[in-house]
């Protein structure tokens, strides 16, 4: 496991906020393990956690789904379209947990992957939502965990794919 | 044409705002003016400009672009994807203009349909932004014209629709 931290800003009062990682892997290898099905489920979510990929359309004006299982076998569910794939550089998308009290509480995710000197690669997600209750909700239900972790788990990954 | 005004709501600085609008009809009717490809291209736009609409998938998970055309044929267009459709109170999606220098500068629309006592409809949408600057420069750029006019032609469609 890599020591590197995610840095998740969110200023107070503020209707968004920005998750920021640097990684070890050229910004090709890096997008791809945001687009590739295949490769998402391997990283994506909580450490104790599977991630399936119900479905994934890599491509603008597609949508995805993914579902989270935790060790008791409780599914946490997600979905959203995508707006524009702009590849190795940019993902635009909505984000949407299916398991709060209420639907329509959609947030839209803007992921920009900028390649650094040394074949490294920094990513920026700039998350919008509707309401400031809403993203700290969000921040609050243990999403800096989720996020964390499976930063750690797609160096771990990124690292593999770099020796095969 | 109606004497009735939208209220176009954007507190300084802030990266959302507020469309408000009421409309002599009733939240079916209405919202079948914002979902039929047919009808929207009778009203959506300024009132010197037609509405060709190329796609419009009325579903969650689906997308659309709509082409508006002025008098000396300039072509404006918009496009996004769709979140969620849920018939008659609420649709979310995203919005982009093609004719920005850059591409990338999508906000979110939460279109919500309230029944308001006497078969009328209270309509909000709420837009939030990638920045304040997006927010500003999509006030700044005519919007309100577009939005006053077109809604002053919604309305004479609904008085048509409802003679019908």
């Amino acid at each position: 496991m890599s020591n590197t931290k995610t840095q998740i800003i969110a200023e107070p009062g503020k209707q968004e906020l920005f998750i920021i990682r640097e990684f070890d892997a050229s910004r090709e290898l890096v997008y791809q393990a945001f687009s590739d099905a295949g490769l998402i489920s391997q990283w994506m979510g909580p450490c104790d956690m599977t991630c399936r990929i119900e479905k994934h359309e890599n491509r603008s004006h597609g949508s995805w789904r993914y579902i989270h299982t935790d060790p008791k076998g409780n599914e946490y569910a997600f979905n959203g379209v995508i707006h524009e794939v702009c590849p190795p550089e940019r993902v635009i998308r909505t984000f949407e947990f299916e398991g709060l009290p209420e639907k329509g509480h959609v947030s839209l995710e803007f992921l920009t992957l900028e390649a650094l000197p040394g074949d490294r690669t920094k990513i920026v997600i700039h998350v919008i939502y509707k309401t400031v209750m809403d993203r700290d909700g969000h921040v609050m239900s243990g999403m800096e965990r989720g996020v964390q972790e499976g930063h750690q788990r797609l160096d771990d990954m990124l690292a593999r794919l770099k020796n095969n």
